[in-house]
């Protein structure tokens, strides 16, 4: 092979991770800089250049790159553009893929970072082999990635796999990032998490652990080491939060009757605090003819490598 | 093309219609035989094989079919097998693509009557050119095909696309036929607007045309021509209809941004009586990327036409 590598970008809203990958997805050289220093796209850009061809030196690859993936919110993978970077300081819509490409002379690809996530873990994780699954990941947000036939749904439009925004209360919902109310993204990503405590130390009387932290500082990490501690209220959120996504999943099972949800990101660690009570609603809320079917997995991805492998497999495929 | 035709059968739980149809999608000659008149498959397929064999001969095309295509409830494309026919009158799992193909000697392609709809409105109807759509199907259940990049999707078992059982209310939902509460068909089927119809009376004093028949005996259909005689109670019917019709089908873009939803059956004649809430509810529960993209069309099909196209259509990949 003429050009043996790709190089993979992960643009979240803190860190821009990046590496050079080669065709047996190995990560042979990984850096990462700063995604807020720059209020200037094409500064970021810049440095962004300069910091990976850094490692194309180190690594001798220049002239072998064959493509760049490159995985960010919002990121459409039809325009090239990302539509409305909520966590990015700089000014959307962004022609990304053009000025990336415009920059390294290399052709582009770009996602968004479930979908990323998604294709990292069907090419390298706990998807290997599998045609439909999905994969959820559970993080400040709730996102998603579809994989149908051994294809990534994109829509008609680019945007498909937004399941962090179906609707699981239809009345007197909490206010989703979206405007809207009662999104499953509001109680099952982390910071739904901390909601759920705060509302339920307010509206419960008991003891908790959770009463020594002021209550607008709590976090689902607080949440987790008391539920771990035995804390009875901080375990009621895990068993809350895993019931709504049982209901949920149940309900996705349904449109694309999936091999396997993956779940991915920082509440997937949680464990059996979460996983028990996800796998209970699952099954009573499943339909019966899809029941003990569908698999619950967690990633076997290291989150950053997950990020940068699923980006770069998508360099193979820029033009 | 040595063999130019193929043959499409839709299994309904009153009628099976078939039909031979050529490449270019006229059906060159159609019957139909009564589903319900015999009580063992095999006499069932003897007849099928009789009345099909005569339109045959008649359009001189022995030896000329290229495959066959079944659309039938319940009907797996993977397995060839209809698992679990509620309306039918034989046991099931009924291995019908082997039946089939063993008595007619051709190969025989299987899948659930919404799958057949969408692939013959794709292929023929309001969905040409579309590699992105929902079919809805509301008849005296909700059922659905997806396509997505121009494939059908039929999840890793062949059961996808059962979008009639997402939880669209779930506290206090009405029973489903599936056995679960709250069903999209409990709702927004032909039942389920006459279920609507009946609460709305026991409910409300107000004075209703529908009062003058017996409650049981109402109909979608007495609904409908009420509320085109103007009546107010059974117009309501009609809105609480299309508001859950329209919150399912804004959740649903979420997951696969079809370019559009393509109703067909009964209730999709209702015209502006369904479309005009529905349409108000989609906008009002859409997520803001997905606002004015998605196009609601009722398909173009005749009902019994679209059934044994689809079907047909799938006859030309059977192998």
């Amino acid at each position: 092979m003429s050009k043996p590598y790709v190089i993979g970008i992960d643009i979240g809203g803190t860190n821009t991770v990046f590496g050079i990958v080669d065709a047996r997805g190995m990560v042979v050289a990984s850096s990462s800089i700063k995604t807020q220093k720059h209020n200037n796209i094409n500064d970021y850009i810049d440095e962004l250049y300069t910091e990976t061809m850094r490692l194309v030196d180190a690594c001798d690859a220049e002239g072998k790159i064959h493509g760049i993936g490159i995985g960010a919110p919002n990121a459409n993978y039809f325009t090239g553009v990302i539509e409305d970077g909520v966590n990015l300081p700089w000014a959307t819509p962004i022609p990304l893929a053009k000025l990336v490409s415009d920059k390294f002379g290399i052709p582009v690809a770009i996602t968004n970072d479930a979908n990323a996530a998604a294709i990292g873990e069907m090419t390298y994780g706990a998807a290997r082999g599998m045609k439909d699954f999905i994969m959820i990941t559970l993080g400040t947000g709730v996102g998603s990635g579809i994989v149908i036939n051994g294809q990534m749904v994109y829509g008609h439009d680019g945007f498909a796999g937004e399941l962090g925004h179906v609707i699981m209360k239809r009345n007197n919902g909490r206010l989703c990032g979206c405007g809207r109310t009662g999104c499953l993204e509001a109680y099952c990503s982390a910071t739904g998490v901390a909601r759920t405590a705060r509302e339920f130390l307010e509206s419960r009387n008991e003891p908790s652990k959770l009463r020594d932290i002021p209550t607008e500082d709590i976090t689902s990490k607080d949440v987790y080491d008391a539920a771990i501690a035995g804390d009875k209220l901080a375990k009621d959120v895990f068993e809350f939060t895993g019931k709504i996504l049982g209901e949920a999943l149940a309900d996705f099972t349904v449109f694309s009757s999936p091999q396997a949800f993956i779940l991915f990101g920082g509440l997937a660690k949680s464990g059996d605090l979460l996983l028990k009570p996800l796998r209970n609603s699952l099954d009573k809320n499943m339909m019966g003819i899809f029941k003990n079917k569908v698999k619950i997995l967690v990633s076997e991805l290291k989150e950053a490598d997950a990020a940068v492998l699923g980006a770069s497999a998508l360099g193979w495929e820029a033009k």
